[in-house]
């Protein structure tokens, strides 16, 4: 099944999307192009507190002209690898939470066809809470809302944004079973 | 919270990928620029046979450079409108499969912050088998798994792709309160 790759090149370079069209040999020996979008990584965290709450923000989301509600996450810097300490840094600025235990989730791969991104997922459980630290153009209200709620909320259609979904969903299941 | 367009442009066109940026004004009245990937929309079916079992797709995925498992989904095409339409036809062409019923389980949206995608969810019942019609350039293998045990892969990590997860574990808990 495995495309092969010819040759390719940057054909758009920007402050934080960098587009790709490469030429691949298809399995059947035809020639094809696949134009896709880089992207360095990211993390997202469910931070559920002793009241079983989760920690969600709110922000703006100017490519869909309004606010989402979702869990804190971010994009790795570039060349961090450690994703784990991604996770802890996101968790951090965008809810002002510490936590006494991270739990690696799974990945979620936004959108397998055209965009690189792999979000590595992760509950946080242990909070402690301190001040935000949000970036420049960063505009956040954060909102603890109950994890059986919230799981309702995903079914339900009310909360659309991917990531939050499924991580979400992860943990109500992960949760239930321990 | 919101941001207000101040001037932009589409700064990449290709055959696909559509690259916006633009100026916005934040907030708190500073400047800021929003670069983001237009996109024309698209669908997901979560396709259930009388067997419990979910109508799978194996394909590869040359962004990420391996095969991934996901469930049968497409983008709109230009100026379709008619979601539930375009999850049928998308249901056909993967795994040649009519269904007598179809449920918008919600919208999943890959990536709020650089993506204009909105991909519409369905569950698709009471299935009929024809023959598969892919796109010159797909590759795709089918697969069913009962709903349980691809619940179970979501949940795992063994499958990554976002709309897959988060639409087979909504599919999961709606089909269980039935």
């Amino acid at each position: 099944m495995t495309e092969k790759r010819l040759d390719g090149s940057e054909v758009y370079s920007g402050k934080i999307l960098h587009v790709m069209v490469d030429r691949v040999e298809l399995p059947d020996g035809k020639e094809a192009t696949r134009e896709y979008v880089g992207h360095p990584g990211a993390v997202c965290v469910v931070p559920i507190n002793e009241r079983g709450e989760v920690l969600c923000v709110r922000q703006f989301r100017y490519t869909h002209g309004r606010v989402f509600l979702e869990i804190p996450a971010g994009k790795l810097e570039i060349g961090e690898t450690d994703r784990a300490a991604a996770a802890l840094r996101e968790l951090r600025e965008e809810t002002g939470a510490r936590c006494e235990s991270l739990t690696f989730i799974g990945d979620f791969i936004p959108s397998p066809a055209i965009l690189g991104e792999v979000i590595s997922m992760y509950i946080a459980e242990g909070l402690s809470m301190g001040d935000t630290d949000p970036d420049d153009d960063e505009f956040i209200d954060i909102e603890a809302i109950p994890l059986d709620k919230l799981a309702e909320m995903c079914v339900s259609g009310e909360i659309a944004d991917g990531k939050t979904i499924a991580a979400v969903l992860k943990a109500k299941y992960i949760l239930d079973k321990r």
